[in-house]
């Protein structure tokens, strides 16, 4: 069999290993530790080098972006060698900060060949106006209208009192030539204007809009030049409603008390007008510059942002006061941009299936694929949609919040001191785990519940029901405040000085989870009468999706046992749905048909989704048939 | 000759007169004083009688009203007897009242057959929405709509932030019954939602309108009924921008200055809404009752409305920001009335041929005639039109403000102490004069100047060139501060404690003022090739035009020399204008086709004008066969 030297950076000499042999394998020959918490199964990212030249193999590049695999990047416990190769290992807190970074700006890109003229509303032009004499007196607004319709042949131009206000100053000012920014949703047939500026502005300069995610936890923001199409900048920042409430149902309330919904209102649109003021200022630009909005979010979140009453959203028969919002000059939103800014709130399906789901099924394809398909959008509630180019079905789980690291005691959001990934050691019980920033504990997001959850399983630290089982030879297994717990962090290795736990009571929550989201496939699947296996992909959007370890999910039961090939992560495809409406009015349209015709399945409403819900409160599932891969795991 | 017993009430016995008796020269024999301050003319209208019974015969019923005449009313001076009479001589300061009192509005009819359901955009609809279930979780806004379409066939409507937000509250506080104020201007394919009542509301139940015409001096307002048409009340107030500047250029200038701009608006809007207050306080009902308005004015009083900068107006080329104003909410205007209300502006023509121009077009029927018509607004300003309903020519002359009062020492406007007529004893030389409200004189009004002027010249008071014959022999023609002088009214009969006259500035200015009507008339004529004698009609508009004397004015050439028949005084034709677009979606379209169609001369710009105007500084003109009439007049 062949040799190969492969060289490490920090290493003081290169090692010489057969064809084949991985490059974790080979670092270890070389005196070079490299990180793999998740014991070498290519799941946790940790064991990422820069192949810098020579030829490998990966023979898995989870957790690796197309762009990292073309720089380079591989997973050393995946990846073989088949040629002389030289290797950097990046410091590891350089592979924390790609870990825990978001990625998915950078991945965002224009549609392929997207061409503004054909697809964007938005129009900049250039005119040149007659100036007027005494032989023709004709008004300025309509001298305005009238160059317009002959250079550009919109025959119907519609302008707010402001801009009516300004125009014959900025005639004035530009000498009777200037650029007008006109929106063109309806079609080139009328057009409404957003603002005109003195004298001829070059076509290079670009024209911004932003795309908005209202996240019931966070709020995401892409600066967008509308005709390159190209993300300028993209901010995040927690939505200012947190603090009157974690989920929905807590802000609704708390909206229906007297000043309640203005609060809510004034929270959502404090983080929203933060987030434009922080784009602006890394992009050096005026928030007046930015002329076009699209808004994504779930129902509640559109209603308390336009402070529309959400009070019938929490109430039987579930019924938002609308899910068609029309478009609206940002003025009257309260987004500090342009204040004729064209603000589109996104279509949205029903109470609890919002317009970051229609935004999403957008931006996951699902609408467009003949494959059958389905969508999840886990956030803080799950909303699934079921379907392909032909129909599609949606409801949503109140999964609540567990995912999201409330309702469980030492749960936590998916920030700096999150154990977000967790493996124990089948003989003893000990716990490793990877925390978000590095650093000692806080508590666990989401991905580590889960990962937790399905090691706890596999290794028999909790049964099918989720009992603890305190007969275990370890002290990591014990009776506490809250019944029997498993201890994943002694208090000297946390940053809160106590146990990080998680109980009884913990895992009670987080079956329920589960099991609710689960059920919904189940409703959604006998719905229409095609079974769960029959799914060829499995779209996973949210944030929450980015992270998620798949082999855990199937575990525990919260994802269906599919084939790994068929789960895409697609990150938070509720701004990426945003993003495209804000480009592409064809896109816009396709969101309005998603919204049309997809149909909603109330599930409160639904003896069926009780008998699925109950049936999915086990580990993975009370039907073990349902995940013959778990059913291989247990038996192994 | 057959002879008639007259009795008139006041009266201790009946006289015996001839067939043919004035009824003024009956109530002489029976010893009854019957005031004839205009000697007898036919004129003044205090002589005014009511003839509860018998036959007489009216040889003129200037000053009466048709409904005057079907009461009985009469002029003693200008009725004869023909058949036995009984005779009421109202007290004096009753007719005092009649002949100041605005007659307008108790005229202001709805058009005849107006039939709502046609002509009205507003609609009232009383709508049943079925009642959201598990199985129907229709949003409260698509379920509103799909009612309007199902019901009404309303395939599109509009909705304000403001009335999504509230549509919920109101469906439930209805219980699913509600009535929605719509508006439909674009057609019945589309309608605006401006209110949505819980409950369905009788059909009897009035919806309210506002018609509202803009003057530099006096701002008008009608509260109508929308569906019936009634005019519930009429109030009118000084625009509150006189504090400001008493014409239109001033208020430019000073609206240029720093919050100039902003302080006209609210001045004006402050005189608006206590208008509309005060129309509401009569008639018992809420401001937010009234959902729609119309808005008739000249353009610098639309521009200032609005906040519209008017700078442009008043410099050569001098044109206008807008004519032709979206329709706006009444709370992007700033009218107190329904926030959502549909406020029309209507449109104008030019910089200075406004929508009271092409509102008093409308109202005056000049673009509906075969007749070659000329329509005069006589106000702060001058405008006319010339044409019929296939062509329309219009120009604006500067006449200044002299004719209200302004530019001449002791002018006023139309007030009470005004003096409102002015007759000269030919002998003497003495003035008759009549007071607006009876007592004491404060100063003389338009109509009050255009007698004095005309009864000086044609009583030789003055000469052609307006020079006043300080030769004549009375102490009423004397040297004073400001020149040559007449006195009409000694310091101890003023309300003044000082001599009211009229100088030869005075008389200059008026002279000027008439003089640029007049070549307005000249002007437009030459424009089309169409001598002022073909005019068949005059139509005179503007609160001024009321009490105009056709005679004075004739004879000092501010009106042409026509048959007294082809003069028709309309009284306010912009704010009926305004009146007829709030009942009437043709009546409004046909105001768009005349401001459209009407072809305005810019006199600034005209040479033909200044030769004109020169031509016409004399009394009645340089050309006396303009004026036969008066020629005859002052040859007798």
């Amino acid at each position: 069999m062949a040799e190969h030297i492969v060289k490490f950076d920090i290493a003081p000499k290169a090692v010489r290993v057969p064809t084949g042999t991985l490059l974790a394998e080979a670092a270890h020959q070389a005196g070079v530790t490299i990180q793999q918490p998740c014991g070498g199964q290519g799941r946790c990212g940790r064991c990422v080098v820069l192949v810098q030249s020579g030829t490998v193999r990966r023979r898995s590049t989870l957790r690796l972006s197309s762009a990292d695999v073309e720089s380079g990047y591989a997973l050393a416990c995946q990846t073989v060698v088949e040629g002389d190769v030289s290797v950097v290992v990046p410091p590891q807190e350089k592979i924390e900060r790609r870990l825990t970074t978001d990625r998915t700006a950078a991945e965002i890109e224009p549609p392929a060949g997207y061409n503004p003229d054909h697809l964007q509303t938005i129009r900049r032009v250039a005119l040149t106006l007659p100036t007027p004499t005494l032989d023709d007196q004709t008004d300025d607004w309509s001298r305005f209208q009238k160059t317009l319709r002959l250079e550009r042949g919109h025959p119907e131009v519609k302008a707010s009192l402001r801009q009516l206000r300004q125009l014959g100053q900025t005639l004035r000012d530009g000498d009777w030539r200037v650029t007008a920014i006109l929106d063109t949703e309806t079609g080139d047939e009328s057009a409404r204007l957003i603002a005109v500026h003195p004298g001829h502005i070059p076509d290079h300069a670009p024209v911004w809009g932003v795309a908005i995610d209202i996240g019931t936890t966070t709020v995401t923001l892409y600066l967008v030049d509308l005709f390159t199409g190209r993300v300028q900048t993209q901010v995040a920042e927690y939505n200012g409603q947190i603090a009157r409430g974690e989920d929905v149902i807590s802000r609704i309330i708390y909206s229906g008390k007297n000043g309640g919904g203005i609060e809510m209102r004034d929270l959502v649109l404090g983080t929203i007008n933060e987030l434009v003021s922080e784009a602006c200022q890394r992009t050096q630009i005026q928030a007046d510059e930015i002329v076009k909005a699209t808004i994504a979010g779930n129902s509640t979140m559109i209603h308390l942002l336009l402070g529309i009453p959400a009070l019938s959203i929490r109430l039987s028969p579930f019924v938002t006061a609308i899910n068609q919002i029309p478009t609206l000059p940002a003025q009257e939103v309260g987004l500090n941009i342009h204040p004729d800014a064209v603000v589109d709130c996104l279509p949205g399906v029903a109470s609890y299936v919002g317009s970051d789901i229609s935004a999403g099924v957008l931006s996951s394809g699902l609408d467009n694929t003949d494959k059958i398909s389905l969508f999840i959008d886990v956030g803080t509630n799950g909303e699934i949609v079921f379907g392909n180019n032909e129909w599609l079905v949606a409801c949503a789980c109140s999964a609540g919040p567990a995912f999201e690291g409330s309702g469980v005691v030492d749960g936590m959001r998916a920030t700096k001191g999150a154990i977000e990934e967790v493996w124990i050691n089948q003989a003893t019980y000990e716990p490793t785990y990877r925390v978000i920033g590095g650093g000692k504990p806080r508590g666990i997001c989401g991905s580590g519940l889960i990962a937790l959850l399905a090691e706890m399983f596999l290794t028999g630290v909790i049964d099918k029901s989720g009992n603890v089982n305190l007969t275990l030879s370890t002290t990591r297994v014990r009776t506490g405040d809250h019944g029997p717990e498993y201890v994943i962090a002694w208090a000297n290795e946390t940053a809160l000085g106590r146990d990080i736990v998680i109980s009884h009571v913990d895992i009670d929550n987080l079956l329920r989870a589960k099991a609710a989201i689960y059920a919904g496939y189940t409703v959604l699947a006998e719905s229409v009468g095609i079974p769960l296996e029959a799914v060829e992909q499995f779209l996973v959007g949210g944030s929450f999706g980015k992270y998620i370890n798949v082999e855990k999910a199937v575990e525990i039961g919260l994802l269906p046992d599919l084939p790994w090939e068929n789960f895409h992560f697609l990150g938070n495809t509720a701004a990426r749905g945003a993003y495209l409406a804000l480009l592409d009015r064809e896109a816009r349209a396709r969101i309005q048909d998603i919204a049309a015709r997809m149909t909603y399945i109330e599930l409160s409403a639904d003896n069926l989704f009780y008998e699925a819900f109950t049936s999915a409160l086990f580990l993975p599932h009370t039907d073990l048939s349902r995940f013959p891969t778990v059913q291989t795991a247990i038996n192994v």
